[in-house]
């Protein structure tokens, strides 16, 4: 029986959600994909539900044209505020956010029932992770903080920088101090994986990081399987990228997220402006 | 004999400009401002040339509704690649940028004829700070410095913060090393005024830094005599704000810049898309 041989819509504000690709490159080989970054209205953590759903709802209307078969939204703010939205707007095509992954990895490594989630302003204060967890166990406690100037600092390829390591112990040490804090760190922000061994250092090995990328990749396998649309590897293209603004910044600071080069020739200039 | 008593408007990608129009405020008391903050696009700095001047393109034909009798462009980036387009778009409208203002600055502070610069990303690839003071004096060396960073530091009030330190440190310290470095720091971002103290402390007290807030207002009142505009203040309402997006962040995040505080009632949401 031949595959669906469509590729795959990876949607984010830029690049962040090239670490949710690269999962799903290692853990779907038979798949094909293409990215779409929305770098000229970027960030979307620091913007309102309204604007986030609106600047979405446009950028995935170019992935349906592109002919994808499934479209994952691999961007923590919009996955925390335009899910629903997009569900509806883009059916029959099924849409895959990265929260509920990322509360599920949460929900299954803490032991003491305690999580801490760090994500950006607007994730954080829309309140998704948590009602997310909840939704899994009710009895987790669930603490959050945003960490806005990450994305920066990810964003400049300081992944091993004293400023970084600077940063993490401003917004972490607070959360973890005392002998009964979360056993379990969430990544609430597909920028964050890159700086994950500052993180690690400011929390300490007793505490458990995971980020939305990895169960991520598996709800999307879980998703293809449900709905038959799984590839067969015949239809392999790699991954094809469209950003909104500035294709060769795109190869330079998405190299950082995806763990290998783009040629910024293969990045194609797309305008999503009304 | 009467003055002009329309606003002055000032437009910016978000809410650094507030460090220009708060140098406005105290030079210019006579006068009241609309200042225009591109809230939902921001940032300017790491977006193309082209999508910066559709955007401020766009974002001051919202000040001219308003009935302003000038636009100053309080955003380096958006004055390094767009003041031309603006000055014949708003014409007669006259319009004030900061750069050539910091330039101006930078070239009257120096007295070892050396000259680093740091700004945006987007600033520093447009090279217009060093034709700027090239055009005022073709015989000093100049030397660029993008600090992207710094704009999510300031955005973040880390002004006095060991993280803002570390940074300030890392892309400093090696455009000040030896002994002949330059002996003037334009900060060519409108976001860098209010991190002045690391900035002065990584560099040391043996280099002037200057930037573009109070020349501009110097600027300002010399185009409104130029052009018979200058107000009576009679018409002095302070100030009015716009953004287009999250007026509740711009209040908070605004503070900073601003030196006073802003009542996110004051602040009125508007849409500039087509």
């Amino acid at each position: 029986m031949s595959g669906d041989r469509r590729p795959i819509g990876v949607f984010d504000s830029g690049m962040g959600g090239l670490t949710v690709l690269r999962a799903m490159e290692a853990a779907l080989p038979e798949e094909s994909f293409v990215y779409l970054g929305d770098t000229a209205r970027l960030p979307y953590g620091t913007k309102s539900a309204e604007t986030v759903q609106a600047y979405a709802l446009q950028a995935t209307q170019l992935l349906l044209a592109a002919g994808v078969k499934m479209v994952v939204i691999a961007c923590n703010t919009a996955s925390a505020v335009a899910l629903e939205a997009l569900t509806e707007a883009l059916a029959p095509v099924p849409v895959v956010g990265v929260i509920e992954p990322g509360a599920r990895a949460g929900v299954a490594a803490t032991r003491n029932r305690r999580i801490a989630v760090i994500a950006t302003e607007g994730t954080v204060k829309g309140g998704a992770y948590a009602r997310a967890i909840h939704a899994l166990d009710a009895t987790i406690d669930v603490v959050q903080q945003p960490c806005q100037v990450f994305v920066a600092l990810a964003e400049e390829g300081w992944t091993n920088s004293d400023v970084t390591a600077a940063a993490a112990a401003h917004y972490l040490t607070p959360l973890f101090a005392g002998g009964d804090g979360p056993d379990t760190l969430v990544l609430g922000c597909t920028h964050f994986p890159v700086l994950a061994d500052a993180i690690r250092n400011a929390v300490g090995c007793g505490v458990r990081l995971v980020d939305s990328a990895a169960t991520t990749a598996t709800a999307v396998r879980s998703a293809l399987a449900a709905s038959g649309m799984a590839g067969d590897g015949n239809g392999k293209g790699g991954a094809r990228f469209f950003a909104t603004d500035a294709p060769e910044r795109f190869a330079r600071v998405g190299a950082i997220f995806l763990g290998r080069g783009i040629d910024a020739a293969d990045v194609t200039l797309v305008d999503l402006r009304p």
